[in-house]
């Protein structure tokens, strides 16, 4: 199962580093705590939706602006993650019923 | 400030009545509660990503194609909320003045 809040995470850390700026600079000029900034990068917290907009203020961003890129980012890892379906040789799958049976 | 919830909200009601469902349909086809679906389409709750991406499944959709829509809806609200610069007719902006004073 793909996660916003993973993708969400890296393209906002992207973002950042392609800045050259530190956590403690965004997290000083979104007023949002640096353990926070650090979590919502890491992955492991639910961005609120005041705190998400706030970090695009401070990251001098847009908020449909970073949407575009989580979009962006998200439809390669779905593109990435679909099932591929390979042939099944026969003898392979004969003995997987015979098995099963 | 643009609040995402409040954007992913009118998307996700708007996709669901487009598909003419009712809320109870398409909570029961996502596993979340009806109480919970009903908030996130009022945008009064923030959306885990797990329970995003269970209702963008009960959807039928994938989740980049829901980020898509709330994109390009956070942009429309964006152009609309732009401070807009209007000429202020001098004796008014003195009026102003005036009783500010």
């Amino acid at each position: 199962m793909i996660l916003l809040r993973h993708e969400l995470g890296e393209v906002l850390r992207e973002i950042r580093q392609d800045q050259g700026r530190t956590l403690r600079d965004v997290a000083s000029t979104s007023s949002v705590s640096l353990g926070y900034l650090s979590e919502l990068e890491r992955g492991t917290k639910e961005a609120s939706s005041e705190l998400l907009s706030a970090v695009c203020a401070g990251l001098g961003l847009q908020l449909s602006e970073v949407l575009g890129l989580v979009q962006e980012r998200v439809e390669r890892v779905e593109t990435f993650a679909a099932p591929v379906s390979l042939p099944v040789p026969a003898r392979e799958a004969d003995t997987v019923s015979a098995s099963a049976a």
